[in-house]
């Protein structure tokens, strides 16, 4: 892997802030200004190391692992002397994997006996972890420019968690990720997916993804490879991933039995979960909710199952006979997950695929059960996300936010779009955008993006920057509209720069500083003035008002 | 000219429906599926003769003028000898325009001495028009598919406007337009502007985009040229635009008296309202609600007036110590237009042009002298529309449809995004998509588009495609939302197709046929399967459904 990645943003720098309960180092991006009254503004910083110049990158080892020393001195946890997955030891001395494996070997490690280690099992016992203070801190820095300084303190990220309404994904096995949480009472989130398949896309590629998701401004990344090498893309993404990254496992354990769904099976699914904690994955999307009595809910559907986890083990129902193992296996399920706090994903194998099938007695039915299973989680200390349609008009949208508050007891919901109409193949990070900027604002607090290649192929790099640009877009807009104190700073750092014609202050404001100043220099031939092109030198509106307001002390 | 302006869907053919009421051929678009059950899909079509391979099109000729008889046989109007503005006249004889000058001449049409020729006169004596019924036909035709015939009937149409909640945009000076509908009770639609600045574009681009514009969609058509030729820009659009073309006559009262505010007089704007309501201009935006008192109100603005024509009304009421003209000859400018059909689009000169400026003082106290202006133009039958912003969150969204509703009795809402959030320069189609599709849920009757260039540039060809596909996104996403029957038909419809995995079905329903293809080419090779590349062949969730769905009948 030869490729140095790097991020850089124009006219900023990567600074952290210390915290007080722990010694811990809040990374965050200062945008600086030409404008001489504030400054400079902080944002909300995804990029993690790449965007450290005092960092060294390099892709072969992996990034620094920021949580090691924290999770070594709680002193709860064990470095085991070898892999206990059975995939994982064979496949280290399978010489075929050579040429793609991650060469440096990270020992995993996992719970001591007896011991729980989960962010929420913390939460319930009172303790304030470095890993609650970080988030604390990086939510709260807003606040801190606007005075309100009580907002976000690191005891109320604890009682979030502990309440199950915020989960800080933190595998032990991946500390290269810095914390981040995901509740409706914290900044909207946005996941981002990856992944090659049978088809495409190389390894290199794949972490050139994951790079550019945390340059945009993507919050957790999930990895949906399904081809070739898929343990080995794997690790050398966790490696190289600043942020928690998601699987849905029952994908690497449908390639263990070269895709012949009825040979899935709970012995071999249970091999999977392990290696994949093992590694590091932050959360697992597993589809447990759906279950035998459901499929007859579906017949009459559309799209029927367009959830890729739910039509394998609806699939392995109908061919086998027999009940969903994910949810009869519930329990041990959640021994696995909290030996490594990984959290679990509740995934919506019903969620509807088209507007004619949203809010259909499947989808709530499957809902219903993943309250249920929330319960079982929490009783284990696992954190739990909710996963959440799909394609739903706008004005179901509410019904959605408003029964998986009450099914599932304000457990975080975590929405892929919806989109909003299904005539718009091409153009799907716009359908889906305006469905999640609308729920989110109703309280859901990770929005699954979706780029313009969805329902066509598999996205490019510059289908993640769009769909990333476009899903930041949604949820920062939900921020402005939840009331999120700070959000709107951004908003007027920029549009005073705009009235200004301090151009660069405004590119440099935005999500995509790249892409506005490439299309202010096609209308520009490289000259920055106090007009545009769209209403030239004689007919800006601006330029006109500041004219006027000025003028207007004079003759008024 | 030489370009053969021409518009392509795959697999459709122009058909026309018959009128009952009157002999009217409604135009509409069939899309040909080889799904066997329904065979096809009747859409509502935008792109006019163009699409029509059966009509010979010349740009230097202009458009088919569909209505000239309709109106001709009121017999309420006369054609006069010669053009009744000065500036028209002078215009004609100015040999340097020559070069760029539209060839033939249609001598203009007027109002007889004492008639009333508006839609909306004649829909409060209770005449149902041909293009009332047209209208009718045109909004209807998916309910006919539904055997819902009753819906939207002739005279609810006419009632509509009767009221004042709807306006059929229609010059008697541009018969080349279809006639189409605008209000809260009908499809959304939407509006696009294009037009030269005084930096670029020449007319033959802008034709080219006014065509553009019709092929993806767009509803009407405003040409906010500034720059050089601005007369003869506009004529060309007219003769060749098949919908309703709006404009902002203040533009071209300024470049008139050479971009000099102070300089500008009713007697110029009078003699350039006439000019352009004998060219065809459908609609004028006119910033009549903007008053001398509001002018302190905009003094804590981050980004004071952001509308171009309410910075030129305001300067010329700041440079002369007079009360806005526009306001004050109200009566006069309704005394034009009244004579021609051409309604009033009340401009909101103070809309936010930011998130911290959105419903303050400034901008609530315009739109209520807009409604006081709406009473005014109704009293002589001239049709209304209201402009709304803007930059405006979403929680404050619904404030504005509501205050407008109540302010203005109901007149059609107009409003350009609005845009959720300031932060996303390159991206203002998405960030305005959303509070668009918003704010039509709530009544809006038409959202104006907003390109990736917002802020930045004069949009090209490309950006009014993406500009017209996300509002058409927004509009379609609002159709659903309120229940529109019929509008789900096409999702439906291309739902079924993706589950059957027919990708040319998919495409051809969809808003971009040719964004599909290429997209679901990218990933493919050419070749169609009955999976993507999101999936591969061993993943696809809705091909698994399928195995399910026919499976479960053995099994369970």
């Amino acid at each position: 892997m030869e490729k140095n990645f790097r991020i850089h943003y124009p006219a900023s720098q990567k600074i952290y802030v210390q915290g007080k309960l722990h010694d811990i180092q809040v990374a965050m991006r200062r945008i600086n200004l030409l404008d001489t009254s504030i400054k400079s503004l902080v944002v909300y910083d995804t990029s993690g190391p790449y965007s450290d110049d005092n960092i060294s990158i390099d892709a072969n080892k992996g990034l620094p692992r920021l949580r090691e020393a924290w999770i070594e001195r709680r002193d709860d946890t064990e470095k085991l002397s070898s892999f206990s997955s059975e995939y994982c030891n064979a496949h280290q001395s399978d010489s075929e994997s050579d040429t793609v494996r991650f060469k440096v070997i990270n020992l995993p490690r996992r719970a001591k006996t007896g011991k729980n280690i989960t962010q929420m099992y913390y939460a319930r016992q009172g303790i304030i972890t470095p890993e609650m203070e970080y988030v604390a801190i990086r939510e709260n820095q807003q606040n801190d420019i606007l005075g309100i300084s009580t907002y976000i303190t690191p005891e109320f990220v604890r009682s979030e968690i502990a309440e199950g309404r915020a989960i800080i994904p933190s595998n032990i096995n991946h500390p290269e990720a810095e914390p981040m949480i995901i509740g409706s009472n914290f900044l909207v989130k946005i996941n981002t997916n990856i992944g090659n398949s049978a088809l495409s896309s190389s390894i290199g590629e794949e972490i050139e993804k994951s790079v550019w998701s945390c340059k945009w401004g993507g919050d957790t990344l999930m990895d949906l490879s399904t081809g070739k090498n898929i343990h080995d893309t794997r690790e050398w993404i966790i490696r190289n991933t600043p942020v928690p990254v998601g699987t849905v496992p029952v994908y690497q354990a449908l390639e263990k039995v070269n895709g012949k769904i009825a040979d899935l099976s709970w012995e071999i699914y249970r091999d999977t979960l392990i290696e994949q904690c093992e590694q590091g994955v932050d959360y697992f999307t597993i589809h447990a909710g759906l279950l035998q009595a459901h499929l007859p809910l579906v017949r009459n559907r559309v799209t029927g199952i367009v959830s890729r986890g739910g039509s394998i083990i609806a699939n392995w129902m109908t061919l086998n006979g027999q009940e969903n193992f994910f949810y009869t296996r519930f329990e041990s399920i959640c021994e696995i997950l909290k030996q490594y706090d990984v959290a679990v994903s509740l995934g919506d194998g019903l969620r509807p695929g088209s507007i004619h099938d949203a809010n259909d007695d499947a989808q709530f039915a499957e809902l219903s059960v993943l309250g249920e299973l929330t319960k079982i989680a929490w009783k284990h200390n696992v954190q739990v996300l909710i996963e959440g349609p799909g394609h739903v008009p706008m004005h179901k949208i509410k019904e959605n936010m408003d029964r998986q508050i009450h099914n599932c007891y304000g457990a975080p919901f975590y929405t892929l779009g919806p989109l909003v109409t299904d005539i718009a193949p091409g153009y799907d990070h716009i359908t889906s955008a305006i469905g999640a900027a609308h729920i989110a604002w109703l309280g859901t607090a990770m929005i699954c993006y979706v780029t313009p290649k969805e329902h066509l192929g598999l996205p490019d790099k510059e289908d993640v920057r769009n769909g990333v640009v476009a899903y930041k877009i949604a949820a920062h807009a939900a921020d402005l509209a939840k009331g999120h104190p700070g959000a709107q700073l951004r908003d007027n750092a920029l549009s005073r720069a705009r009235f200004d014609f301090r151009w660069r202050d405004q590119f440099n404001l935005s999500l995509d500083p790249e892409k506005a100043l490439e299309y202010y220099k096609a209308g520009h031939l490289g000259n920055e003035s106090d007009h545009c092109t769209m209403c030239g030198p004689h007919f800006c509106a601006m330029k006109l008002s500041k004219q006027c307001l000025d003028g207007d002390n004079k003759v008024m």
